[in-house]
């Protein structure tokens, strides 16, 4: 009898979350196991919406963004009564093993079940990069080129205008949306955790900016660092006398198309995801780290607690201010 | 000795006004004009930033978002003393014709050089729509396309997670932007200036549409009607209980690629315009009515602040409920 | 007992046949009556593959491209004994109204039903803009908005390396996606069927655009009139001795996310289809004519076979050469 | 006196190369050196295009396609008289370091000079990938994504008509591109130079694709494979009497707004190319090689002329095929 695999997304979706459905379902096929679809992440197996992955379109399902099997916050599944309760439901249907696909609270529930027998094999899936071990998580690459080509079109207004703009992006804790996002778009101010400016700071900048003769001046900030960043923008008008505006990128970093990036990383997880189901393995999450595709315990994963910083963000300052 | 043609972008810049630029020039020096380009709208007449266009990239810039000879807002050119120095300037340099790319201010400062003699023919670019006698104005169409594509995204992260979005777009007091990006999108609940819902209203009509098993629902609304869209939409989860988070659309609408259609009107209504300075004709401003190019007397579309309005809205709720 | 409503699309898809189909479905429930989807167009009647429409996911498809119900050529259907089979079928279940989408032979296919005693009404979906009566048909903008991202992409390559490109456009024998698209792109010289040039011709006009400064030159054709798109470019190459590559856009201008303008066109047209079948009308074709959703006679815009014609092909390739 | 430092693009474009421009503009300038911008790669010395860095618009350029320096082969530059004269030149104007963004035969033009005593630096700029010592070269992610985004389109009709496609992409010798969009899309059968397969063969596959219900098939086929695509798609037609269309990607693979991965990629690897030659190193090539930026001698790059191959394309036709 062939071995059930489930499948499921759990925490905030992530662009890509797709195309690991569907190269997880692909696979497992390929290998001659039986994926299910778990629905609306831990809370599915509680709810038994469980699913036969045949009976779904996961081949169609690629290209959308979001997650087409759902996904939630479930802080029940904390109590360990809950996961003795999902050991039980997916005892009773079969399914031996568990592909989860999600951040921080999927992993630390994908362990808790692992201890309790289930095989249960992690992928990281968030725009937010914030995961330990791994140099890009699924759906980082998607939300930054969102970001990109936001403040690309903020570009086209704020030259035409001579005006400053400051936007504020995703990333929890984590500053690689913000520090990339300026990179790629030649922010030439970025405030992250461990770069934090004040409005004096930032407005002395600004006049240098347009000073040196610079069209327009873009102010790229992390989300969790301003109270308020309407307010941020009028005291940088305030000080500077520039015409400056405020963009909250918001929640258009979690949809859209899955990048190519994505995708493909998502199904080269997927792959060895089933490679290492298929070798009886648990506990194990799958990174893309120095350029390969490893694996790492879950256990080291979650209790590593250090969110990855980088000496990047004063050396991208000083250039993009050329 | 050749006519000597003035153009020049003004106001809020709109995607659309490249091509406008770019037709404008090519279709003047194909009826042996000779078009210069004023920078920075009315204040660069002052400024004497004012360029023979054959020495300007004019054919390669249509398929950029902005206006790449700037825009601004001037308000000094109310005073009759610097519409005469733009006259004298202009006379000097030997321009006789101007077309001006705008809204209601462009059209208004360039109806004051008509009556003072410079041959004048406006052009309606601004992405809200909101001129009259014109069924469309530069850059709305593109303006649409980026709403459409945001609300897209929301909708991919909305589903994944069985949320409320509150969606607040731009167009002054013109409900376009809204009422046709609800039509696109499927919006659930639209609000405009001519259809204003309480929280309470559209907490009912959500759990409504929830009760019917959408599983997301959008809420869409024009600018200058809610004092605080954050507290809106907390307002909405909390008398509801449904996750629901709010998104500003905001300078993104003003940049980006101009469509295929907002290129295409800027070069027939180009075209136009230069058709009428060709004979001579000073003081009116082209449109796209009732599927035709025409024209009308600036004066008139001025002294008409009638905002559009549509009956459309009540219906556009009634069926994207269903 | 409430009037059942058919919907299906036939012939070549167009994007923005999703937001028909969703926007009809809607706009019927919101009528009180029952939409039926019937899969893979006029064959799929005979084939009984019509499913209530509430059992579909019709609000998630608008912002896919394709048509999510399936479409299909089917020649057979012209035998009258075919189509009795349908009349036969429809009224089994119930099925008294049709609303139909698509292209001339959709319309003939609708129209024989009309005869036979079913509530037809015809809505314009074709991304070639050839049907008659109508400024505009569903799936035009969007393809038109493809050949010309795509053409902003070819220019990038060209300016690169001073190439001249040929590049070929759908629109069957109608010339309007290579009219416009070059006047959205600044296309230099445009060929279609009321402007053919031969290759000599064209490589005179490349030499002089080239003499002229320009950094590339795109020639845009439309399909049906050159035997061999790279023999012809190759000509090009060897009368101008300018690099020269050709591009055929083919079959991306049938997909991809339809653009506001196809959904919102769509959704008008969708709500008229429903007053009318509210009204007991039948035999009709909706058309956006004039700016404004107007109703013709089926009969009268099938045996019209007037293509459309647009003496503004020589004047754009005149202006694109400046 | 600061040092000067020439910048070319040579060899085919690909994008990002003016988000190394850009950035390596703004690195020069931020470590204190004069960078020169050479226009239309190499044979820009010889003609005495070279510009002041600081006269070009290199901040508002990194959103762009192509390159905004223009680019050419140039075969001539393989004689050693005309290198001796770019040695000559660059002396005279008194660049003594340069940095150099192409492919193969770029590489090859600065060794040589190189070996004449110019500090040379290497970038690889090519959307195909074929490039030793380096997982990534600059503009292989954005070709990636627009063939991701063109088989994304080309499915949306496929699923509709349930039609056969094949896809020609570019990749030269390597079938990278091939490959990975094969992942992305999922691609049922893929055919590279490692896995050729007969129009019999892919006929028996596109039948059972069909026979296990799959709405469409993608063929992917890398470039240099087919003598005649329309011919083999036709052949594949007629074996399996299913609709059988094809589409050669081509040169919109060069252009389009860079994808913020490739951005990034030149972004890093600009710095590192000013660190060297702040350290006075010179016959080096950057390379983005296990997931840190690292250099290697050009020589050693040049005379490697294994290309890369995957084991990867046999698993992905077999899972792609579930």
């Amino acid at each position: 009898m062939s071995k059930k695999i489930g499948i499921l997304t759990s925490g905030g979706d992530a662009p890509g979350m797709n195309s690991a459905i569907s190269f997880l379902t692909k696979s497992a096929l390929s290998l001659g196991f039986e994926p299910y679809l778990i629905f609306d992440g831990y809370s599915g197996i509680i709810a038994r919406k469980i699913l036969p992955a045949k009976n779904f379109p996961y081949n169609g399902i690629s290209s959308f963004g979001g997650t087409a099997i759902g996904s939630s916050r479930f802080p029940e599944f904390k109590k360990e009564e809950v996961q003795n309760k999902a050991v039980e439901i997916l005892s009773e249907i079969g399914i031996s093993s568990l592909v989860v696909v999600g951040g921080d609270g999927t992993y630390n529930g994908g362990y808790k079940l692992h201890l309790k027998g289930i095989k249960v094999i992690a992928l990281p899936g968030t725009i937010d990069n914030d995961i330990q071990f791994t140099d890009y998580t699924i759906g980082f690459d998607t939300a930054l080129n969102t970001i990109v080509e936001t403040i690309d079109k903020l570009r086209d207004t704020a030259n035409s205008h001579r005006r400053c703009f400051v936007v504020e992006v995703m990333g929890r804790h984590c500053q690689d949306l913000a520090l990339y996002s300026a990179m790629a778009t030649g922010s030439e101010i970025l405030i992250t955790n461990t770069n934090i400016l004040s409005p004096e700071e930032v407005s002395q900048k600004v006049l240098e900016q347009f000073a040196k003769g610079k069209p327009s001046v873009i102010v790229t900030i992390t989300e969790n660092i301003l109270p308020n960043l309407k307010e941020f923008a009028a005291k940088i008008e305030e000080l500077t006398k520039i015409s400056t505006r405020s963009l909250e990128v918001g929640h258009t970093q979690r949809g859209g198309r899955p990048s190519a990036f994505d995708r493909i990383l998502a199904a080269k997880m997927a792959m060895k995801a089933m490679e290492l189901i298929n070798q009886d393995k648990s506990g194990l999450a799958i990174s893309y780290l120095d350029g390969k595709i490893q694996t790492f315990d879950i256990a080291k994963v979650v209790s590593n607690p250090v969110r990855k910083t980088n000496d990047l963000v004063l050396e991208i300052n000083k250039i993009n201010q050329n």
